[in-house]
């Protein structure tokens, strides 16, 4: 079995989920506990308007902090092309783009329709690109919107297709608000695998219903080998509306793989020291049942 | 695929690890509204000492407060010879006896040997069945002993192989601390399956490390088809130690398999209305993520 890699997204998906805003101290703090407990690959911030999500702001001087941990690729959200020249001016590495698979959840997140934002999204990549920059793809709300419910599984796979052949190195495939189960996010990635590479798939599960490891494992067996995952399940989809709980714990999934007898390098008690290091800040205990367990 | 079978545990495994002690009336109407949201089996008490496990007593009572529930079979824990008489007293049909797979956990729990444990169940069930009465059996600690730690699935295997020669319809196999990852129970089912019929297997896990549903799914894709979940996650095992939390919940098992197609006359919003109606008896909120999901 090829070793599973995670992407942890506790710094970017997560923090900018949560009520009380970190330092750019302490955020690159975390940064600096993940790599240390193993993390090899982290959504580190964003470059976004701080009026809008103040979470982020100064995600320049997070990267200045941080830029120089070793064994560790930062990955960093850039929405628009404001956003992409604000990360190329920071040093930025690796960037981010996403788009929904819903119109409707489109239409209420970034006040575009899917075609826009994906032409939007075509665009960033490019120029990134073209300074070397490379980019992760997100594709979100891959099975059920809160507004218009069920999402078309051939809008999924055109959207990662685009992606792919726009040039992103990698796509993540997001079940924004948790509700998927595991034969959904099966039979989906059995489609996904017939039109693109599986190895350029990552899977990004929340745990609103409780699914979240389930569904990860299912797309392991699937074939994907990269799954994203929040230290303590911080994080959430700010937009999401109703219903949209944390992302799948880290610490939980680093159980599910650890005792698995796959590759693993993570270290399970750092992490768990990690989410309840955080706890005290976010102001909530981890919402990692493993967290919990270990503590 | 064949429809998984439900055996709530809830009303007896569940309330016997809540602090309050619910009254009979209120037991028995846990039992109906469980019934009413389409469960068929569920264990609804035990024949045990007052004195030892006050949540479990009287159980008589709300056997005769619901033995006319149409389309429900009810099971009641009879651990020795005196529950077991108890329980053909009050006209019970379908009791459980268990034993730990641990001798470590056996010598804590039950004070005796694991052999002494079995010769003890043995015993039991052969008065039940010699007046027509069915026996469950339960092999508990099968993927971990809070105190001995490894449990050799060799001894599970005997012990199951036991149980069903002695005249058990049915071995329901309790990853007792929940320290289970689904790669492990699939290996040991995987073993189990090559010695005895998997349709007299059933699979009890708890969610202690967030395993819950993932463990419940890969037993069910190892052919087991009958699976003991807990309304609200409600339980646990007062002997077990530390960490080990509530059992799998039912309605986060039901939302799993529901939305994936298998079979379900079951009404998700009915357990999840139970759970949070339970929840202001026991003082604390529902353990499943669904029922705060669909709140």
């Amino acid at each position: 079995m090829t070793a599973v890699k995670i992407v942890e997204v506790g710094p970017r998906d997560g923090l900018q989920n949560e009520q009380i805003t970190l330092s750019v101290d302490t955020r690159a703090q975390l940064v600096r506990r993940l790599a240390a407990s193993g993390i090899r690959t982290l959504e580190a911030g964003s470059f976004v308007r701080a009026d809008k999500i103040p979470q982020m702001a100064l995600s320049e001087l997070v990267h200045e902090q941080i830029r120089d941990v070793p064994n560790l690729q930062t990955i960093w959200l850039t929405p628009n092309l404001r956003g992409m020249s604000d990360a190329t001016t920071a040093g930025v590495t690796t960037t981010a783009v996403f788009i929904a698979a819903s119109d409707e959840f489109n239409a209420r997140n970034i006040n575009a329709s899917t075609e826009q934002g994906l032409a939007n999204a075509k665009e960033v990549i490019e120029v990134a690109r073209n300074q070397g920059i490379l980019v992760r793809g997100y594709v979100s709300t891959i099975a059920g919107c809160p507004y218009q419910g069920e999402v078309p599984a051939a809008e999924v796979i055109e959207l990662v297709r685009e992606l792919i052949d726009a040039g992103c190195y990698e796509v993540s495939l997001g079940d924004t608000i948790g509700v998927g189960t595991p034969r959904k996010i099966r039979t989906l990635l059995q489609s996904i695998s017939k039109e693109v590479d599986i190895s350029k798939i990552a899977f990004h599960g929340h745990d609103t219903y409780g699914m979240g490891i389930a569904n990860a494992l299912a797309a392991i067996d699937c074939g994907v080998r990269t799954i994203d995952t929040s230290v303590g399940g911080l994080g959430g989809c700010p937009f999401a509306g109703p219903g949209a709980k944390g992302n799948t714990a880290t610490e939980d999934l680093v159980y599910a793989l650890g005792v698995d007898g796959f590759e693993s390098e993570i270290d399970l008690d750092g992490l768990v020291a990690t989410s309840w290091w955080l706890s005290s800040m976010t102001q909530h205990p981890p919402r990692s049942l493993v967290a919990h367990a270990r503590k």
